[in-house]
């Protein structure tokens, strides 16, 4: 197992980015593969205190912007880390891909290099989020702000195995974003997809709420990904904006001691989601992870074990498998003239 | 200025209703008309040490019930403490109705038996978020979940007066909910919307995504009742389990002495949305406020509070001469054929 690290992409890159590999393939054993400016990150290594030898480095002499457009990767600059990285994962010299750079430009790389797997028509980026219980994975978090039911089904599919084979989940507990529990609420979408999601053979269990992502009510949360990326971004900015409130009035209810300072940090460690490792990018044929830009070394690390799990439980090979016999058994079902649409 | 109480709605109904309702008489000498089963409301009264003298009341000997249809306070049970509450305001013997009751049923009501302002197609339930800065009103967060452009230019027109009037923002600054910043993000719904909002004469500072809700970027935002019902209850959820998560951090670092207890209960508080006060329902022709079904006798004085200044305000009759004024404006420059429609 490879996984292949984009060692330019991000706010914090390359020291954050390749603080956090060394940390990885020193206390994890972390199967890495840096892909970045060559001397850039032997120097940054050395900085360190580590022997560039130590890791695997792969030299690209370009580096795609937070701000160019997505198809960067594709066109403009196709000796990228980020575009070489994906390249590693189609040819199997990777079997994933981490970055903390560009997410359009990530998902087109993946996407466009990679490859989708047979079967999905949309990749979906899924969030892994804290609830009551333990994690729940959100999804699509923004890789599509436009779905069909078609689509949404395969997010739930992909999902599932996420739950089981990553998360742990023996049975995952599928849930459909609405805005009320009856099988009639939320919009015509979200009414078509309900009756979508009962047919696939998933621990379906309904519509869900937005309080139930964080309530631990299901495992899956599945929803388009405007609104999946709005939630997403609202909660992380909600969870660092309580945990500064937290700070300020332990400070001023129990005084300005070392103790306090230090749950106050803590605190805030916990509220940060970024620390909780990258969103997958689901659907493609290899790991594919993108971690945010503002991405500590901590926040690397943890979304590079994410991806050697992603990896051991061979997920994309799951989930290849899944949409092949449900698409199977939809052109029995469908009628003859919708047998090619959904 | 007299404030109409749905005091047989909620969870927690009569009792924290009815104590809310004295608190915000006796320390804020709010007007109120209590509407509910007499005898049931004196008793409470009297439990609560109060001569049932002290409050105005009005006998109403149905109640509405959470899980009833929404149509229920039009039809089925039109001597319900909610349907009476209408009629108050309806008939200006009250200027503003408070419920934690039935939020549908309650929708209902306000806009069949108050009545919509004209020009208004949608009524839209604002909630009221903490922000680094301040507090930011979200816009529809669940009146109306398929929504046209037309739609959401009144949401932020309406938004705007509760900003400036309500919240005190001289200007408020209004965004766009959408998954990007650039103009071209999001949508087909939210690019036309932008458009229309650029046309408006309001602060419009284009699209802000979820996160920009809780930094103070904004002071309105605008959305579809869908997302924005998500976000809601997930940001609520989402802060309670926080506050959960950070008490025991605390105890766990800090001991579990008296002083930690109270931080930790003071941190709930402040994560508990019910708290800031309930949700006004704009575009109606007077005030309705709906506060959530658990809240507590805090909640509800909060939400008597804002009814008042939203009263004082005379917030609905801005509306509804602003709506006139865009309504105006656009049937001199849209196209004839399409005039009767935005």
């Amino acid at each position: 197992m490879k996984i292949a690290i984009d060692a330019m992409g991000g706010d914090n890159a390359p020291e954050a980015v390749v603080e956090g590999c060394l940390a990885a393939v020193r206390e994890d054993a972390a199967p890495l593969v840096l892909v970045g400016v060559r001397p850039t990150l032997e120097r940054e290594l050395r900085r360190l205190g580590a022997d560039p030898a130590e890791l695997e480095l792969i030299h690209a002499d370009e580096v795609v912007g937070m701000d160019e457009p997505a198809t960067t990767p594709l066109r403009r600059k196709r000796r990228s880390s980020l575009t070489v990285c994906a390249e590693l994962v189609r040819d199997g010299r990777a079997q994933a891909m981490v970055t903390a750079g560009n997410t359009g430009a990530a998902m087109a790389a993946a996407m466009m290099i990679v490859g989708k797997i047979d079967g999905v028509d949309r990749p979906a980026l899924a969030a892994v989020l804290p609830n009551r219980h333990g994690q729940t994975v959100l999804l699509d978090v923004g890789a599509n702000v436009e779905t069909k039911p078609a689509h949404l089904r395969q997010f739930a599919v992909m999902g599932h195995f996420f739950a089981r084979e990553v998360l742990g989940r023996p049975a995952p507990r599928v849930g459909l974003l609405s805005v009320g529990e009856e099988e009639g609420k939320g919009t015509a979408l979200t009414r078509e997809v309900f009756k979508v999601l009962q047919q696939t053979g998933l621990n379906f269990i309904g519509n869900v709420e937005g309080h139930d992502v964080f309530n631990g009510e299901a495992d899956v949360v599945v929803c388009d990904g405007f609104v999946g990326n709005v939630l997403l971004k609202g909660s992380e900015a909600l969870a660092s904006l309580l945990a500064e409130r937290a700070g300020s009035e332990m400070v001023a209810r129990l005084g300005d001691t070392e103790a306090v300072r230090n749950t106050s940090a803590a605190l805030r460690r916990h509220n940060d989601f970024n620390e909780y490792g990258g969103a997958p990018l689901l659907g493609i044929r290899g790991g594919c992870f993108v971690t945010h830009g503002r991405s500590s070394a901590v926040g690397v690390q943890r979304t590079i074990r994410g991806a050697v799990e992603f990896c051991s439980a061979e997920l994309h090979e799951k989930i290849r498998c899944q949409v092949a016999v449900m698409h199977e058994r939809e052109q029995e079902l469908l009628p003859k003239d919708e047998g090619g649409q959904v």
